[in-house]
Parts: structure tokens; C-alpha cells; sequence
């Protein structure tokens, strides 16, 4: 069929199973194809086309909720609910989210992005379902991976509990974005190789028929014996403890299977969760074959090969280039370990951890533990290097703050894809990050200019030793800058000048450099004198370098690609204000007050009036402060 | 034995076991004598008593790791650590900490505060010890309420998979800080219901013998169900399944038995849980007779009666005055719904729940979950009250932003204990919510300046649909104003002026409204016209006021208990500098950069230069810079 046309669901009804098989190679052939030009979650979607198709023959949406945990494995969903010509405009600006959007479709009753939220808002709309008396199933669509985030453990212990009718489906894909870690997924692993549950079951119990009752104690024994059967076999106590009806381990590509199982959970009642065996990346070979994670998201590829279409880039990753940092250093420092909550691909650290097997600590989709575990190797005077996007730091911001910097203890947090992030969108946008670090005492906090930079930063980081020391990047690629062979130590709280002037000062950082290099280049052309300094250190600031701009009663523009709210900016504002430079002219660039939707990058700046031509006239205005005040 | 005479823990040693038990009754009576004075967690130190002491008895530390969750359990081992001369001073300022101090002795090895940190801190420990190839033993202690927490959880995970030595002591005692709740919990029943174990496996075991072989296929089933003999009878597979060694449960108050369980635990590798069942408040009558955590922690009390020893005050505390309000408001409502992270006590929440038993959910140590449940309830048209500590929220960062503020839903959090909150300390104050809430897009965030006006804000909050929408209140009681019968909106972001003035302004909210009126006061008995408004927005600002109070000139001291970095005083130079008033003359206070430890409130603020003389003192010198302008 023409994919095209589809407006809702309910065609899927009177579909019988060779026609949904035929529907699922046009949806694998439509994503292969539209994904091999805009890039996007291609491994997950394609693991989940007869689950999702599954779960729209038999249920009702929007009545009947799914919520896509992470979310990003929505897309067959989104082909489903009409949305099949908007693909290719994906994780464009102004196009198709690739995450679920409330706005975009009311097929889409929750939005994701961040992993392990869906069983709590499932949890939510289950006890406003009962409250209103409505009746409708509540399906939580979640991986193995997402499983082993705190919250979502939280929510299984209520939901458990409450016992509230929700079919949680556990899509297990045996691969979250990197390979599964932590006891949870051999609890997983053992359910998925138990095999035969039904044959084996209905053997013992026969068997246990002919163990000869002596009194009532063995009889009551055995009846014990049945009652745990299931658990014996499966080994998958672990949800029935949780209060759950387990079903499962079914064919996650088994149309017959998985219907059969759909309806066995309707009806149940209480929390049912039905685990479902899918395979990343399934009818495309490159992806299917993946071990590692790399055809999680991509960028464009070639469908015949599997190759990526990647811009030739001399300049090597933010990611790259601290991680290899980190691991040179680590031949000389054997008290350096580093920490990932399930991105050792994202975060590049495939190197570290093939050099320093013992020394490299995948801890899953665990953002807390993650950032806690290394407060406990930094009490025990290890150097923990704690590799983490920038958006998945917001999920431990207490332990950042209550164990890390209340402790004051010499973790080193890689806060990396910081600023906007583009195709992600909103959910994954790195801008909170000054916002709510700045105000963590003991902390340092600092982004560097240039690779070179960000190589001594990572070298600074590595040897200081007064607490915990963070640095910010960008993702993407540096800007190509040599290295310099012998690692330095930068000294804290230093500001560089990297172009000296007399009519207004930028203050700014990281990968906004440029843009403030490239105003003060178009400013000189007219006539005015701009001076640029490089303000790697956020916090602490350079008190004696600001002090002086002050004192010259030089204007000043901040720019950080950061919320506004508190910010660096408001870092200056504060420092002005404290020591007393009351007739300070200071303005500021960054993120307004808002979520920043998916989009190319520049599109998005230039949305918000984040551009050189928009720092060029701010900096003439507060040019002519000055002069209207001298 | 004289405690006071305690330097170190190595006495423990040579003690039999009658011994031990005169010395726990000595401790019982030191600490329900002291504490009757000072106040402080009675309940959970009474509980575990014998426990301490075992520890100390059968492990050497500081060597091997105590680490206590939430640490409000730790009397014990201070006074076995020399702490016990220090408890007159217990939780008062400059005095014994109520929580784990690193700066107090070497025997504190990391400190708490939070639940659920634990199980993070003794991986990175046992990771490191490791690494340095170091023996020791590492013994997180951790209560089943902190179990919930879904860090702890993910570190269970990590500990599992990783199969390092350690042994959690999970101190079961039936009650975290209210009743527990959760599945998990359940699981917890199972196992202390279970009893005999030992007896019962062997008595399995022999009928399993009895089983006549029929082929391999049975001799392998008899096998399975031999292995499984354990999980069979104590239903504790949950942890075995997570890769721990089970071992308990065990009463811990009996020496013999508790000693046994440890030295069994020394000897087995990989980790260990062991299940000790203690009772709170055991040895002293009313706190063991509580049933619903009233003797959690307390203030003084009379010993032979257990009366609380309260100050007389008429006025209602905050929390109850909002859960009342939110109560009144439920009767006419029934999208109201209530949420607690296992605070339904100090929340006050007990009236809401007798009224409406089905729309109050206590979720158990769980924040995160909290917060998105109630965005869940949200986002299917309820009315979610989430009632939660300042301090505690701050485990919800990522939720707050992610899933209510990004999605816009109509929740409503009571931030209860804002501000400093004394004898709990720096773990616990409630001074960074301002400064991690005010940058999140859609937020109305807003603090009462007496009851009145907090239940016209709950109110407000509970009428409000545009949005999520947060209500600061401090801890204790209001003022003692009367209530209007009838209940009204607050227009969102508007200010009140309570005292009219031209020399300069003052913007505050919530309890330093009433430091400001002195301020005020007693300068105009020195000449000077201030004018106080009540700032009680603090988010969004109310525009015009400030407008109005920046164009006629008027110097502005903003005041706020809570963190200066990006706070509300933070909002007022941003906005002055956002709208171009660039002559404005601000000056803040507010908590500096740094942790504000425990102690009495009045002192604390003293210290910190928060006092009505420093306001006065601000206010004459702006006051005079707009003199010396005019």
C-alpha cells in the first residue's frame, strides 16, 4: 500500500497476518530508504515495526495509550498515524519531531526523549483512568535498557503496589544504545534463554503429581512447588515479585505470537508485562549486524553498502579528543578510571576501555549512580573521569550537588554536547547546564576555545585536586586546530584575551568564539575597536580580568549558547553588581526563556537572534553607550 | 561503662555478648536522655543499636567502610567513635552533626543525608579498593525505605553485574520514614514472614530425595528445584536474582544470631545483602509503639511520657495549612489528587488521606517518580498536588524540566521546607530551589508572605491551567494571621506593595517579608522612607511594579533566603539590564556560595550577614548613592 495514505490506524484491523507481513517490508523498505537521507534512530524503529503494528491492530489509539519510552523508536507510529509524508523533513527544522510531539499528532499522548519516564506517566494516567472511571488500556512501550534507570524501578515498585491495569511491554532488544550492562539484563538474559516455558511447565506439573503425599506437610510443599513453577522455569521472579503478571518471552517479530500474547494480556487484569524479543536494526543488514551501537542513530548512509555520508572533516570529535585525553593520561596516572552511563560509543571511549579494560565502568542508563559511583572512587582518592551529555547530567543534579560538591570531591565531569544540539530537539538541547551548576559551590566549571585548549583542560582537570572541576564541549567536531605535544596545566579562574579593543568587550566561550571573532572583524571594518576575550573559566570568574574591562568603563556583550536565566551572563550581572560597578554597561547573548525545538543548528540560532549580525548590532549599541557617556 | 570515656571502637573486641548487652542498654538510655533535650532521630537510632555494635565489633574501621544511608542513623556510631561528649550539642550550631561528617572523624567515611546514596558510594569504594588492590570490607547500611530509591536501584544493578566483594546490611525495619509503601516493600514482607528458614530447606531437601528418578529429564528438574530451594522458601529471589548472596533474615537485636550472619558474610565473595530486621524506636515505649513515624525525629520530649515539648503557637504550620487548603479544595473538586514521596506526615497529608483515601498516593522514597506521575496525571486532565521538600526536589531536576515544564502540565508543587531549615543541616536546606527552578521555561514559581495568602496561592495554584505552577513555604509554623472564609486567585506575577516609600525599596517574599517591615521600621525612625513590596512572583516578575520602582529612580535591595547565584535578585539585575535600565541601583542578599551547615536559624543567618541590622545597613548606603545622584 501507499504509505503516503494512511490517515489513522484503524485499517489495520481487517488485516490479516500476510497482509501486515507485506505492510511491515513497505514500512522497512520506506524507513531504510527515508532514513538514508535525513539520518535518525534507523536500528530501533526497524527492531519495532511488527511490535508497533501489533500494537494498533489490537488496540485503540488514542483511547488506548502508548507511550514510548526514549521515544525515539516512534517512528512506525508516527507512518501509522498519518504522519508517513512528513519523513522528509525529519529532525529538520520545523519538521517531523523524532521523538513523540504532542502537538503533531493526538496519537501521541506523551512525550519522550529522556530515557525511563514512560512506566510513571503510565502509572499517572492508569489511576486518572480508574479516578475518572474510564476504561481504557495504558501501554508503556519500554526497553531493556530504560529498565535500568532508577526512575523506572521507582515506578515498577508503585505500580506493583497498586496494582493498576497497565500492559507494560518490554521490548527487549538485548542492546539499549550500547550493550546492555548490569544485573538487570542477565535477569533479562536468563528469561530470554529459559526457552519452552509452556511444555516444561505442564511437565513438572505432572511430575510433581507423582511425588507421594507423607502428611500434610509435603502436600502443602508441593502445592508450594506449583505455585513457583513458573518462576522456576523462567527464572523471571523478578517482575512477578513487583507485583506484575509476566507473559512472555515472546517473538517480537512473530505476528501470530505477539497477537496472541496482546490478548492474553488484555485480558489480565492488574499490571501485566509482556516481554517481547526484538532485534535492532532487523531487515537491514548493516544495522541488524551492529554490535556496538553505531547504526543506533545515524547520520545518511548508502542503503547498498551501509556506508556513512559523512562531511570530510580534518578536525577530530569534542568526544574523541577528550577521551583519548583522558586516556593518555591515564599510562601515566593509574588512579584515572572513567565512568559512562551507557554511552561509551557517544562518549568515544571505545579506546579507554579496550587499554584500560579494568578501569572502565559502563554503568547503564543510571545518570544518579553514575555520577554518585564516581563521588565513591573520588573519596577513595581515585580520579574518576565522568563522561556525560550534557542533558542526561540534569538527571543527577543532586548528586552533583549533595555528593559531589558538598563533598568536595575531585571528580571530573566531561560535560559533553553542550549547547544546542539540532536533530535531537528540545528534549536533548544542552543549555540548562550553566544554569544549574553555577550556583553548586566548590564546583569549577569551564569550556574551552579550541581542541588545543580543551586537551590542557582535560589535563587540568586530571591533576587538580581542591574538587570537583567540569568541562564543557560541544558535540560535533573541533575546529581543527593543532595540538600541542606537551600537555599544560591552564590556571583556574584564568581568562585569556584573544583580541585586544577599546570600544566594547565580548566575554564569551567554547564554540561561540567565532561568532564573536567573526562581529568584532565586521566591527573593525567600521571603524570600532572590539576586544574579545576568551572566558574559558564560567566559574570561577577571572574577578582581576572583569574588574579591569569594569574599571576601563569598557561596555560588555556575554554570549553563551545557554539559558539566559541565571546564566553566565547573569554571573557578570552579579560581579558588577557585588563589587560595586554600578555604571557597568553589560548586555547578554544566549537561549531566551523558552524549549528549543529539533532543527539545524544555524536555523535554530538565527530563530532566537543568536547570530554574529545580531551580536554586531548589540555590540554598536553598547558601543555608543559609551560614547554618549564619555 | 562510662560512654563519654569512649575514644574508639576497639573495646568492642574483647566484649561478650551479656557485655553488649548491657552496653546497648546504656546506649539507649544515654541517647532517649539527650535526645529528650536536643531533640533529633530518636526512632532510627534506637533501631539499631545492637546493629552498630556488631559492626564495630566484628569489622575494624575506619579501615573497612561504614557507610551509612541517610545517616540520620548514625548516633550509635558516633558515640562508639568518640562523638558521645559532643551530644548536648547534637544538630545545634558549631555542634554535633545529626548526619555523617567527614570533618568529624576519620570513622566517617562519607557523608549523608539523602536516602539512597549508599549502595553508589560503596561501588566506587570497592571499585577503587580494587584497583589498589587494598582488603577491606565495604558495608553500605541501608534502610528498606532508601531501597525504593530509584538510585539505589540502579546501583543494585551495577553491584550485581559487577560481582565486587561487599555486603549491603538492608536494615528492615518496617518503616522508612512513614509506612513503606511499594512493591518492593512486599517483597520485603515476604521475606521477614517467612521465617525457619534453615529448617525448611533441609526438610525440603530430604522429600526431594524421595523423588523417584524417571530418566534424566526428571534428575535434571529435581536439580532445578534444588537450586531454586532457596528462593522457594524465603521468596527472596529478587536480590539473588540481581546477583547478591542472600543471607538473613535476621533479628537485629539478638547478638548470637547477628554476630553469625556477619562472620558468614565476611566469608562469602562477590556481594552480599544481608536482611536484618531491626525495630524502630526499640527500648523506649512510645517511639516503639509509633505506627506512623511521629518519632522519626523529633524536638524535646518529656522521658516518662513521651510528650512532645512544644513551644505554644496558634498559628497552623505550613504544611498543614496547604495540605488543609488543598483538602478544602478536593470536596469540590475531584480532579484533585494528592502525591507524596513518602512524606505524608511531615507533609501533614494524614486529613487528605482519611477524606480521600483514593486520590492520595504516597509512592515511597521515590521523587522522581513522583514528579512524573503527577505530570502523567496531568497530562489526562487531573489536578495533581505533589507535595515535596525543597531538598528532596532537587532529585527531580530532570523531571521538573523534562517531563512537567516542557510538556506544560497542569501540576501543582507545594515546595514544603524552603529555605534554611536548621537542625537538619546542609544536607538539607532548602535554598537552591529558586536557583534550579527559576530557569525552566512555563514555570510559575511563587512563595505566601503569611497563611492568608498561602491558601489564597493553593488556591490559585489549583485554578491555574496554564501551566505547572510551584508554591515555596518554609518549614514550622506561619504567623498567625486570621484566614478569609472564602478562597481567591492571586493574578500570576503580581506584586503587592505593603509599605509605601521614596528612599528605596525592598523586594522580598515569604518569611523575610517580615525582616523587611523591621528594616523599614527602624529606618524610618532614622529619617528614611523605605518602601517593602511583596515580591510574592517570584517568577514570573511582576513587570510593571518593577518598571514602575526603576523609572522613578528608586534603589532596590532584593532579599531572599536562598542561594544568590541565579537567584530572584539574580531576576531583578537581568531584567533592569534586559529592559535598559542601566542607572538602576541593586543591591541583594541571600545565601552565599557556599553549604550553610546545621544549627539554630537566627545564628545561621547571622553568620552569613542576614540579619534586619545588614538589611538596614544596605539600605542606608543605596539609599545614599540615590542621594548622592540626585
Amino acid at each position: 500500500m501507499d504509505l503516503l495514505t494512511i490517515k489513522d490506524p484503524s485499517f489495520l484491523k481487517k488485516m490479516d497476518i500476510s497482509e501486515l507481513e507485506i505492510l511491515s517490508q513497505e514500512i522497512r523498505d520506506f524507513l531504510i530508504e527515508k532514513l538514508s537521507i535525513t539520518g535518525g534512530h534507523i536500528g530501533p524503529n526497524l527492531g519495532v515495526v511488527e511490535l508497533t503494528i501489533a500494537l494498533h491492530k489490537e488496540f485503540n489509539s488514542p483511547q488506548d495509550k502508548f507511550i514510548w519510552d526514549v521515544g525515539h523508536q516512534s517512528y512506525v507510529h508516527k507512518i501509522l498515524t498519518g504522519r508517513a509524508c512528513e519523513f522528509d523533513t525529519l529532525r529538520k527544522h520545523k519538521g517531523l519531531c523524532g521523538f513523540p510531539k504532542r502537538s503533531e499528532s493526538e496519537h501521541d499522548v506523551w512525550e519522550t526523549g529522556h530515557s525511563s519516564t514512560s512506566l510513571s506517566a503510565a502509572m499517572g494516567m492508569a489511576i486518572a483512568r480508574d479516578l475518572k472511571k474510564e476504561k481504557n488500556y495504558i501501554l508503556p512501550v519500554i526497553g531493556d535498557g530504560a529498565l535500568t534507570g532508577g526512575m523506572a524501578l521507582e515506578a515498577l515498585n508503585h505500580i506493583g503496589s497498586e496494582k493498576k491495569d497497565m500492559i507494560v511491554i518490554l521490548n527487549d532488544n538485548e542492546m539499549s544504545i550500547a550493550p546492555n550492562v548490569g544485573a538487570l539484563h542477565n535477569v533479562l538474559g536468563r528469561l530470554r534463554t529459559a526457552g519452552k516455558y509452556n511444555w516444561a511447565k505442564d511437565e513438572l506439573e505432572m511430575l510433581l503429581k507423582k511425588i507421594p503425599a507423607v502428611g500434610g506437610k509435603l502436600a502443602a510443599t508441593a502445592e508450594r512447588i506449583k505455585d513457583t513453577v513458573k518462576y522456576l522455569l523462567v527464572s523471571g521472579m523478578f517482575f512477578e515479585e513487583l507485583g506484575f503478571t509476566y507473559l512472555g518471552p515472546v517473538d517480537g517479530h512473530d505476528y501470530e505470537a505477539l497477537i496472541e500474547q496482546l490478548r492474553y494480556a488484555k485480558k489480565t487484569s492488574g499490571p501485566v508485562l509482556l516481554h517481547v524479543i526484538t532485534k535492532k536494526g532487523k531487515g537491514y543488514h548493516p544495522a541488524e549486524s551492529d554490535k556496538i551501537g553505531t547504526w543506533h542513530g545515524t547520520g545518511p548512509y548508502k542503503i547498498e553498502t551501509g556506508a556513512f555520508v559523512k562531511p570530510a572533516t580534518a578536525a577530530p570529535s569534542w568526544s574523541s579528543l577528550v577521551s583519548e585525553t583522558v586516556r593518555r593520561m591515564a599510562r601515566e596516572d593509574e588512579r584515572i578510571v572513567a565512568v559512562t552511563p551507557a554511552m561509551p560509543v557517544g562518549s568515544k571511549l571505545e579506546g579507554f576501555a579496550k587499554e584500560f579494560p579494568d578501569r572502565m565502568f559502563d554503568v547503564g542508563i543510571a545518570e544518579q549512580h553514575a555520577v554518585t559511583v564516581s563521588a565513591g572512587l573520588a573519596a577513595e582518592n581515585m580520579k574518576p573521569f565522568l563522561a556525560i551529555y550534557s542533558t542526561f547530567l540534569q538527571r543527577a543534579y543532586d548528586q552533583m550537588l549533595h555528593d559531589v560538591c558538598r563533598q568536595n570531591l575531585n571528580v571530573f565531569i566531561g560535560i559533553d554536547r553542550s549547547g544546542l544540539v539540532g536533530a535531537d530537539g528540545e528534549t536533548h538541547q544542552g543549555v540548562f547546564d550553566i544554569a544549574f551548576l553555577r550556583h553548586m559551590p566548590n564546583l569549577v566549571l569551564m569550556m574551552p576555545k579550541d581542541e588545543n585548549e580543551g586537551q590542557h583542560m582535560v589535563y587540568t582537570s586530571l591533576t587538580y585536586n581542591d574538587g570537583p572541576i567540569a568541562m564543557r564541549f560541544a558535540r560535533g567536531n573541533g575546529i581543527g586546530v593543532p595540538l600541542d605535544d606537551e600537555l599544560k596545566s591552564i590556571p583556574i579562574g584564568t581568562w585569556e584575551v584573544l583580541k585586544q579593543g577599546s570600544d566594547a568587550c565580548i566575554l564569551t566561550f567554547g564554540t561561540t568564539i567565532g561568532m564573536a571573532m567573526k562581529a568584532a572583524d565586521i566591527l573593525e571594518k567600521q571603524g570600532y575597536s572590539i576586544k574579545v576575550v576568551n572566558a574559558r573559566f564560567i566559574k570561577p570568574l577571572d574577578e582581576d580580568m572583569l574588574s579591569e574591562i569594569f574599571r576601563a568603563k569598557m561596555p560588555v556583550l556575554t554570549i553563551e549558547e545557554a539559558v539566559l536565566q541565571g546564566g553566565f551572563g547573569s554571573a557578570v550581572l552579579e560581579f558588577a553588581q557585588e563589587r560595586g560597578f554600578s555604571s557597568a554597561v553589560i548586555d547578554r547573548m544566549g537561549i531566551p526563556d523558552q524549549f528549543i525545538e529539533h532543527g539545524e543548528v544555524d536555523k535554530l540560532l538565527e530563530e532566537i537572534h543568536f547570530t554574529v549580525d545580531d551580536a554586531v548590532k548589540k555590540l554598536k549599541s553598547i558601543s555608543m553607550k559609551k560614547q554618549k557617556r564619555a
